[in-house]
């Protein structure tokens, strides 16, 4: 295993394992098996919105509901859907029932929920347009101060700005989000954003995400540390339809980031198993294709490439999650960037994710003894453990800088 | 002539003329002549250096005066030399008084100088390589403390950082400023170099100068103000060796900045006369040539389009000033830049240059009548004039924001 990966994602742990009364559980066995990661392994999982809202029927239920499956069985962290133009087509009928089905869901599942966007100029709402930038910004407001409230304790961690990079000079076409920060300027746009979601919730986990890892994005999350806003996280993009950035250009993006200390996510993260977008296209929604076919070839480089990807992510100190985009082919531009194919069937790199998250990087079932002082010893990753013995059980966390000694009374 | 040049750099002025005994000069005949553009059309003028250095003998230096005189007909602005490597070599032996020679020259001849750079990781000190961060920037603290105070009164202007979105992720050779703008980050960097700067000299006027035009750029000088930072100008290179960037994009450039309202120099032009860079040159410097001739085609597309860019700049309201970059052939990378040939006769580019600064947009002498009042009304560039009756003369500036009301007692 790679030595960085051994170094910032794995420790050697005393467990004391105490008796209700205080003594030492000597000389028992013990069985330890890790149940969960602190590092977040996650997916896009929009499809969860229709499926947990009764929309499939049928055999399109079945399928969902197997997709469903193999999402949970792999990942632990789930991206929910708040695009304001679908999220709220109509002013102040917003789906939040619907979306909070899907996020209960993953609740169940033991899934880490993040919303995704707050605040973006794609997909913003339409209605918008109708009106003066001094009212946008208050919708836009409100629109945070209300999801944010209405999901706490379900969702508590969003995107709460999108492309700020190119957000006021965006001109594809007018919307209403592009107008308010071409007047406002990016950074007040960011702090007002940040600072009604974390007045609305204080514990949530709040990041900023962009696509744009040129010095535009390091040089903006500087002017906003500056400025006094304070982000829990840094999201990076890393839509890789156009071919997969390598190793060395991962670094070297990690490393424009790593001066600020603060916590990174790679968001969204894509590698195709298809043929590659071409290079000239610059901005992939302009890529329109009614075939897009996941083929042997690209799932081969698929899979080579995500194994190198996620390892190099997850051997990097300050990268603490990773979210595919889209885990099922056939999403967002009907690109085969999915783990899943079409029919169903997972593809290679999806089961090679598999024996990383769930084999090399995972704790399975050990045998231990206590000692005399009811001590276990082990090595192991970040995350959560199922202690097991004499026909009982227990949890415990094994968190990064929280000490490696911990005492379970059971 | 262009509107917005009419409604930008034009006022109507009513001059009131007095007596000495405060009775109004009335019904006399006054000559009105402008003497100096408020605008600063200025060039990069390193040969003033060995020429008041007394470096040229014989026929060079004839010729180098020549180039001055010609220089001195056109501009009222010239931008001075700091490159660290070749102001002090030597530690500790800076040639302060090689360049206050040129500035007290250009003083002499009404040209507003500027210093450039103060901070840049090209053409830094080679001796700073041995040195810690701490003492690296010590060291940039004591020089631009010393070289801003040294010239104080002969240059209240200065280039204070130079290039700062590249600066720490410059990689193609180690240099000190490299390694302390990666250490302590752009904006600390910038805020420091111009904390420096002002306390040292609290009059001057202090610029930020990039040839990124990328919103790296501007998100860039949004974090400054952001954190604090004054500038006083915003300056942005436009070295178009590949190119004209034509008026859509020069537009589109002065519109990411128009949003600060602060002033903008256009610090650094180039339009060649002969054949273009290729345009897969990414750092102009890797460009090198021994023969890089100006031709006939290339002179008459460097006059057009030297009237057009001009033309743009001068019109737009908050653009106070450009600089010509170099103003004679064969100065940075051999090529034919200039406003001047090798020769030392002048293109037809400066010919046309001519004509707008001291024609189109020059008072030259009108013959006016004052009334009973001592009034005499006219329409002028914001500037200096010269106004001359009954033998006598008398200087009067016409300044923007200065109301254009104008008591003048003779």
């Amino acid at each position: 295993m790679n030595s960085d990966i051994k170094k910032n994602r794995m420790t050697d742990v005393t467990l004391t394992i105490l008796k209700s009364d205080g003594t030492p559980l000597a000389n028992q066995q013990v069985t330890v098996e890790q149940t969960n990661h602190d590092f977040l392994f996650g997916t896009a999982a929009f499809d969860l919105v229709p499926l947990t809202g009764g929309d499939y029927i049928g055999e399109e239920k079945d399928r969902a509901e197997q997709r469903a499956e193999k999402i949970t069985a792999l990942f632990n962290a789930a991206t929910l859907p708040f695009y304001w133009a679908r999220f709220e087509p109509q002013r102040g009928k917003p789906i939040t029932e619907k979306v909070k089905n899907a996020a209960r869901w993953c609740f169940d599942h033991n899934m880490v929920t993040k919303g995704h966007p707050l605040c973006w100029h794609t997909l913003t709402a339409d209605w918008l347009l109708e009106m003066s930038n001094a009212e946008i910004l208050q919708a836009q407001i409100d629109r945070i101060r209300r999801d944010v409230s209405d999901f706490r304790g379900l969702i508590d961690m969003w995107d709460v700005i999108n492309e700020a990079v190119i957000m006021p000079v965006f001109d594809k076409y007018d919307n209403g989000i592009t107008r308010i920060c071409k007047e406002y300027g990016r950074i007040n746009t960011i702090r007002t954003m940040f600072d009604i979601a974390r007045e609305t919730n204080p514990t949530a986990t709040l990041l900023i995400n962009d696509f744009d890892v040129s010095p535009a994005y390091d040089i903006l999350v500087e002017g906003c540390l500056e400025a006094g806003i304070k982000f829990d996280v840094i999201g990076i993009q890393s839509h890789m339809h156009q071919g997969w950035w390598g190793v060395e250009k991962t670094l070297k993006v990690l490393e424009n980031f790593e001066r600020f200390k603060l916590p990174i996510h790679f968001t969204e993260t894509t590698l195709v198993s298809g043929h590659l977008m071409p290079p000239e296209i610059v901005d992939l929604n302009d890529y329109q294709v009614t075939d897009w076919p996941t083929t042997p070839e690209g799932e081969e480089r698929q899979t080579e490439q995500t194994i190198q990807h996620y390892k190099t992510l997850f051997a990097h100190p300050l990268v603490e999650g990773i979210t595919w985009w889209d885990s099922s082919d056939g999403g967002w531009l009907n690109a085969p960037a999915g783990l899943i194919r079409t029919d169903g069937s997972v593809k290679p790199a999806y089961e090679e994710l598999m024996k990383l998250i769930k084999g090399e990087w995972w704790v399975t079932p050990i045998k231990l003894m206590t000692n005399d002082n009811g001590e276990i010893q082990f090595s192991g990753f970040f995350g959560q453990y199922k202690l097991s013995f004499g026909g009982k059980q227990t949890l415990v966390a094994i968190t990064k800088g929280k000490g490696t000694v911990i005492s379970v009374e059971v």
